[in-house]
């Protein structure tokens, strides 16, 4: 993928000049890495781009970490500042914002995820400077996502798409929730991601906890399983798919009662999706299918949430959101039936919205199988 | 490992107290598994436990995680209230504050990693409260270990230093940096480990830069080589242990000659802890050998950090820190050489500060050993 950071980082100086802010200040973090491709570690020895509103932005980092930093290629668009073992890095940046701004800024903007110890040293250092948060002028950039980053989302889309479709090599009754886990994990790698963010394994009963990860539990004949699982690709986006199988024989015929209206509820809530509609109603969209069959109550959490550089970002596909989808935004789709004490059942596909419409990022089938006949 | 929460917890509101501090607000990480044990994720939804000055601690978590909180045992200890998708959990924590303290607090202490943007959420909410970090109440707490601490402390050290003792399995000339970390990596779980925090193999050149983690290198006959590994025990406390090898012959004479330099400044920063002395003159006790012998400008960072349920975490052993030691406190002691372009050496160990001295909880050989001959 193309890199525009030169670009973004204009951008983002331009958008905090108009909000009013003097500086944007970034920790380590998805912010950082969208804005430099720095993928810094959180470390208590302070790592933060400075953004000035006018003048040039530069990188403080840990003398330990300036290989780090050079070898990102950060630096080919930033310059380079290092704090050595005893030095104070907040009052280093402070000096070499008042030098870009030809004084102390009056306002700063923090990125969302600062540590608060940082936020404190940083008040404290530019005394009587405004505090804003950084996300407030970033996350109208980082919302919309560019051609690039819809292609990052669709290469890291049809990763996780290539681990689903080999469940029929690991999902079986007779073994745990946690061996089949690690098999996904494997593959997770295999299939091209660098890291595993998550797998979740919820057979029979723990298929009705959302949040379940992965147990011991022994998966049985004709049990609903619940697999939710993704990663991280080598440029930094994520992956997120859900699909919901059953194992080795016929499930309970309340299972399949429920198992189609869910399948419908998603694709209505997909079809939904165009830009100019409200999140809100995209979450409507598959709620009210789910209400309507009676099933309501057993939907217990929002229906998406944005994806990107961060498995879990902006916008939130929730109830009352009034964000208004806009062309580049890419989010999950994710509806559940939850019966307490039987089973559960979530489908889920990163989509994107297009200039008329959407697409699916997730492409593959979404009709109930049984695996391990 | 007994889990005394209930007097941290009074002791935290006591100290809170104390400072003039209402209520101290506590977002997942170190300082809320320390106070109630629960290790939760760090999630957009709001988990947050707050601790009245006055009045019963009470937690906060987003619906979906009730389970999970209530499986950590924290609601042996403090009250559970949660939020559902659509919910304001920062009006609920001010709401539920307001009832115990008979008023809305006039100054907050929040954990010192809180997001930014909780911090904002939460001036606002509660809006004209003081500001300041709970970490200043909270830090003499878990500065000082009590002995069931040390105790976990000292099965973490055990653990790593089996793998350290395994280490000719695995290193030998012909091997990449890669394929011994991987096998590092399985051994620091199978040792009793629930996750693998970092493992540094810095070969030849490699390990002249302190914070190399793994390469495709190959490792050639006589390389040094820097291996410092850490994992994270089921309790939560960690390990974090140093040795420098040599793979399959004899090393170059010049690293021979700082290695016995290096040894020697590691016993000598051992032997000065006590209680009442400086952290930095612990660091000065390592500093000083290797400077004496030439090497001063070879030796690039802090002697060592506090660890315990954080990798790195207060107190730092560095240049210029007036902290007192005090019985209890635990920390890593790993002074260094670093040649750039050639090789480089680094030895460490966790000690504990006892009433009259201390005790290294790592305890492996530290003289040269040839590995792979």
């Amino acid at each position: 993928m193309q890199a525009p950071f030169q670009d973004r980082l204009a951008r983002a100086a331009a958008s905090a000049a108009g909000a009013g802010i003097d500086a944007l200040l970034i920790t380590p973090g998805a912010d950082l890495r969208y804005l430099v491709g720095y993928q810094a570690l959180p470390l208590e020895r302070l790592t933060c781009l400075a953004i000035p509103a006018t003048g040039e932005p530069f990188l403080v980092v840990p003398a330990l970490e300036r290989a780090a930093a050079e070898a990102s290629g950060a630096t080919d668009h930033v310059s380079l500042a290092t704090h050595g073992e005893t030095e104070d890095a907040f009052q280093l940046v402070a000096r070499r914002l008042a030098d870009a701004l030809g004084g102390s800024p009056r306002s700063i903007g923090v990125s969302d995820r600062m540590w608060a110890q940082q936020v404190v040293r940083f008040t404290d250092t530019i005394g009587g400077a405004t505090l804003s948060l950084a996300g407030d002028v970033l996350r109208p950039l980082r919302l919309r996502k560019l051609p690039d980053e819809v292609d990052a989302l669709r290469v890291a889309a049809a990763a996780i798409d290539r681990v689903h479709s080999r469940m029929g090599e690991w999902l079986r009754p007779g073994r745990t929730e946690a061996a089949v886990a690690r098999d996904i994990g494997e593959a997770i790698l295999v299939e091209g991601h660098t890291s595993v963010n998550f797998v979740i394994v919820g057979s029979g009963p723990n298929g009705a906890s959302p949040h379940h990860h992965v147990s011991d539990r022994v998966i049985e004949p004709g049990d609903p399983v619940v697999i939710d699982i993704g990663g991280t690709m080598a440029d930094g986006y994520c992956s997120d798919c859900t699909r919901t199988y059953v194992a080795g024989e016929q499930p309970p015929s309340d299972f399949a009662d429920y198992y189609e209206v869910l399948l419908a509820a998603q694709r209505a809530s997909c079809a939904h999706v165009r830009p100019g509609v409200t999140a809100h109603s995209v979450d409507a969209a598959a709620r009210q299918v789910i209400a309507d069959a009676g099933y309501g109550e057993l939907f217990i959490h929002r229906t998406g949430h944005g994806i990107g550089l961060e498995e879990h970002e902006e916008p939130w596909i929730v109830e009352g959101s009034q964000v208004v989808l806009e062309p580049g935004m890419c989010f999950s789709i994710e509806p559940g039936v939850y019966l307490p004490g039987r089973h559960g059942a979530r489908i889920e596909d990163i989509v994107v919205v297009t200039d008329d419409g959407v697409e699916r990022l997730d492409t593959i089938e979404r009709e109930l199988v049984v695996l391990g006949a």
